[in-house]
């Protein structure tokens, strides 16, 4: 990794299956390092599987080195119990940001779907789709929360490139 | 800690306060071993609060050692935010657990109201006055955190005893 590129790790955070993306660069020209999602097992304890995925961020911190860690601020949820869910999910590997000293970002559904697809209303397919052209993939990135860790990702490197042209240092080459 | 007997750790998960109680025996007879508050400040970010939550939550059980650690189960939220909040704070206690491999067991707030004060409506003071009666302290336990985590605590003794009782092993002196 090249100095002053950034690099960002993307999390699209869920109890059954937690969605990464690791890229690094700026929004013209962002390379990925790698993506997936951490799988927890419905037979685990609840206590098991958010350790697990607290653990398997923290590993992809400890492997990647990303300079910031972007994740979807939370929607308000249909209901209280998914909403306690994707908290308990959240927490998990906001907890494993905090313990490797990683800053954390937050966008909402909406600006990660108009950063990355030109509208804040656009499918998980769309979204897919613009990810794989973005990053110059061969093929879409599955599962689809890989695809969305991405996005979220992408939308932290706009933020910065947007950043960086307000301060005026964006404008030369 | 003598052999045979049991030390549980309650604890009442909150954002800006999780109290926390520890004890050990029965219900006929349990000896209070510490308890209070785990504070995070607003200035905080989210992560670093649901990370020092975690972290104390872990030092708390490689001081005293419990066997088991009892939590309030959610029940359901008013509104999505504060289940939002509430798994948050949750999560943070149950990986901190789950790395302790420290046994977790949930109590809806009316059985621990129930198992305490006699009926599942009982106010917090009042559970606060039974606990205090319970675990003969000289004066109630504070904040209003910690009395809940004891309340939980001498919930999932009770709970123990009554399995014992079943178990027929409990009828001897």
């Amino acid at each position: 990794m090249s100095e002053g590129v950034r690099r960002v790790i993307g999390i699209d955070p869920g109890l059954a299956a937690t969605g990464y993306g690791i890229i690094e660069g700026d929004t013209r020209r962002a390379e990925v390092i790698a993506y997936g999602a951490i799988r927890t097992r419905p037979r685990w304890t609840r206590a098991e599987r958010l350790h697990h995925i607290h653990e398997q961020v923290g590993a992809l911190i400890e492997e990647h080195r990303p300079h910031e860690l972007a994740i979807e601020e939370p929607y308000v949820a249909k209901n209280a119990r998914s909403a306690l869910a994707i908290g308990e999910a959240r927490a998990a590997v906001q907890i494993a940001a905090a313990g490797h000293a990683t800053p954390v970002f937050e966008y909402p559904p909406a600006t990660i779907k108009a950063s990355v697809a030109g509208h804040g209303a656009a499918s998980k397919e769309q979204v897919q789709a613009m990810v794989t052209l973005q990053l110059g993939l061969a093929e879409a990135p599955t599962p689809l929360d890989a695809a969305d860790a991405l996005a979220i990702a992408l939308t932290r490197l706009a933020e910065v490139d947007f950043e960086a042209r307000l301060a005026g240092s964006g404008s030369t080459p």
